[in-house]
């Protein structure tokens, strides 16, 4: 890091102790993970110092912007409508969730059958060593899987300011408006956080500002069709997960340096590596920082990711929102429609979703789709069966994963994942 | 049983050598579990021969009204009003999901980490032993719990006619709104199955059936308060049980009788023993028909169980619905209420229910409450961990269980159950 970040941390109310040993354990990880990486495009600079400040400078920047009178607000999820948080001058950043904390305090309060994702929530909490966490002014949860919604009843009594949407279970008319009513109040939640109405102008260029995030990120999918792909899984899976908590505007010129730089490399058809490599398309649960373990095993094994069925990607980013209505409420009607369409495995039906992932395969000439299931994850580990089924009927072939933040079935899955690969070749 | 009921089976397409043996099992079970018991009332008598025909003479009955033209409907959850089904002239009946069965083939189409419930309802279709789901005309599935719901897009390829409810997630005006509407759309499916428009006449009298029935319950239940307590846990809980699919009137006339002579041995301050036992609250997860494992432990424990807090049991009964209204509107509105008062876990929050346990703990007299979890549930499970701690700080003792249909942990149970009850003595 390139200051001394301990005042600000203490300030925040973190244990310095357990942060040290959390960034201590993230920048080995993150050496052994994404620098070790060779052929990575130069702009993936702007990334590694991004993650080398994880919790410094943007920590700092946010904090800035609090100290001029602006909101942070947090979340946990791809439902939440960064549009919203904008228009209403306040900045939005996903929190921690992609590692293993206090793993002990966190059993006194959920079962230990809780999906990873929802553990690490309270990890972070209970160990005080997420400084977003600690600098939201708004934390804000959604009625997703049964897992979060239950688990936010507890959260709500360790942080303050929790605003928690309800949703819908179905993609019925009744649900859509539900999805709306619950947009509408969580716009005057914000307005009331920030003193400050949203108006058709301020929406429209916070529409706009989301866009042109979502179609940098585009960008970099559609040069990953490439064969051999100009850009490691990996690295593209660090650009989606910044996308949630960089600065909007920085983040889509960094994404857009990038694009050129690999535009290049397409254009020379030179790739991340020399040797033909089988194509990997992951689909599933959410990949939240640092969780790295599936795909550093799967390009180690020789493989390649060319996208991500996931919220942590494709899922979360590939419809725009329409900025074209002339009034709050038509602009509020178009954030709906555009949030109604993600294809998250908590509606019932969810046929999108496999559609989705076909066409994936497909547009990114995947050898294979390997679902990444978090044990005790239901709806997705639930829809992975029939995915693998209707994958396999159209002779893609598809490896099922259910797995958690630990290390310790790294090695059967390495085992796994290589045997998966040799069969793809 | 009474009668050659093979022919019956056959037809409906049970595979009989694995259904004698699951009623091998069930008759072996009930002879050591219920006819050992002692000082059991008279009355018990008509559910010795109701579970002696469970898969004969009731099938027999539904099969003969089936004959008559009547439709005959299936549902897993106290979400699905009877009042509709029988307003438009057809018969509900619970189906099965108490018991393990076929579980190899089960987990190719559920993960593993599936609660035992869900898993047994796929069994009994798979393994083709529930004559209940075979004689069904609809089956009603809801969105309730993740597992169910997703579970549900696989059983829609498994049975014919699955009719899915979708369900509120938060007790807000637009989830009421949402059951309302339905319940309405329940309600007109269920005119399309039997060509029986629901009236006002019709629809009232539903509504006071079925109170009737839930009166005799609660007539049961208050007994139960009385110290020493005049009927056993296992007893009580088989009553509620059949409450799920007996002939609504002639349950209400059984359960009475019993009330009758139970009423005498109250007078008598006589027990179903001798000497002073812990009364315990059950709470939690619906315990379905054979699912007596945990009961069972407890009362031969020592101790006797005084109240279920569960769908099966008084969560599931306890409101009755306003008869009152004078247009099916009135009557359709009276229902979405008394249903909406259902203080499941899959709503949050859910402040109800524990309000509602600790209501039941004093009037019940309760020494202390199990809490009962089947694992995966994540939903109870999540709301296990805050109940325990609430009743603990008002010195109510709570031991939280979490099981499945196997016998596997049955030693282990019998360990922790045998220490909480030494406690309360």
């Amino acid at each position: 890091m390139s200051e001394d970040y301990r005042p600000m941390w203490a300030d925040l109310g973190l244990d310095l102790k357990a942060h040290d040993a959390l960034l201590g354990v993230l920048g080995n990880a993150y050496q052994d993970i994404f620098l070790s990486q060779k052929e990575r495009p130069e702009g993936m600079g702007y990334f590694d110092f991004v993650m080398s400040e994880v919790h410094g400078l943007r920590i700092k920047e946010l904090l800035d912007e609090k100290a001029a009178g602006r909101k942070i607000v947090g979340c946990y999820c791809v439902f939440v409508p960064e549009e919203l948080v904008l228009a209403a001058n306040a900045t939005l950043v996903g929190l921690c969730a992609g590692a293993d904390f206090a793993t002990d305090a966190v059993e006194r309060l959920l079962p230990r059958n809780t999906c990873a994702l929802i553990k690490s929530t309270f990890g972070f909490k209970l160990g005080k060593v997420c400084p977003y966490l600690e600098s939201a002014d708004m934390v804000v949860g959604e009625n997703t899987c049964d897992g979060k919604k239950k688990a936010y009843e507890t959260l709500d009594h360790l942080v303050d300011n929790l605003f928690v949407m309800d949703m819908p279970q179905a993609k019925s008319a009744q649900g859509k408006s539900l999805l709306k009513a619950e947009y509408y109040r969580f716009k005057s939640a914000l307005e009331d956080l920030t003193g400050v109405a949203v108006t058709v102008q301020s929406l429209r260029q916070a529409i706009e500002t989301v866009n042109a995030k979502r179609a940098a990120i585009h960008r970099l999918s559609a040069l990953r069709k490439a064969d051999p792909a100009p850009i490691s899984g990996l690295d593209a899976l660090l650009a989606n997960q910044v996308f949630l908590y960089d600065n909007p505007a920085r983040f889509t010129d960094a994404v857009n340096k990038i694009c050129d730089e690999l535009e290049v490399r397409v254009e020379n058809k030179m790739g991340v590596s020399a040797a033909r490599k089988p194509r990997i398309l992951v689909s599933g649960c959410p990949q939240a920082v640092p969780n790295w373990k599936l795909p550093f095993i799967v390009e180690r094994s020789g493989a390649v990711i060319v996208g991500e069925e996931s919220c942590v990607g494709e899922r979360g980013t590939r419809n725009l929102t329409d900025a074209s209505g002339e009034s709050v409420d038509e602009m509020m009607e178009a954030i709906t429609d555009r949030y109604f369409k993600v294809d998250c495995a908590i509606f019932t039906p969810n046929p999108d979703r496999l559609a989705h992932i076909e066409e994936m395969a497909a547009a990114y000439k995947a050898d294979g789709v390997i679902h990444y299931g978090l044990q005790f994850c239901q709806p997705y580990l639930m829809e992975a069966i029939p995915v693998e089924k209707a994958l396999e009927e159209k002779n893609i072939p598809c490896l099922r994963i259910e797995t958690d933040y630990s290390n310790e079935d790294a090695g059967q899955l390495k085992t796994r994942v290589e045997a998966f690969i040799e069969q793809l070749r």
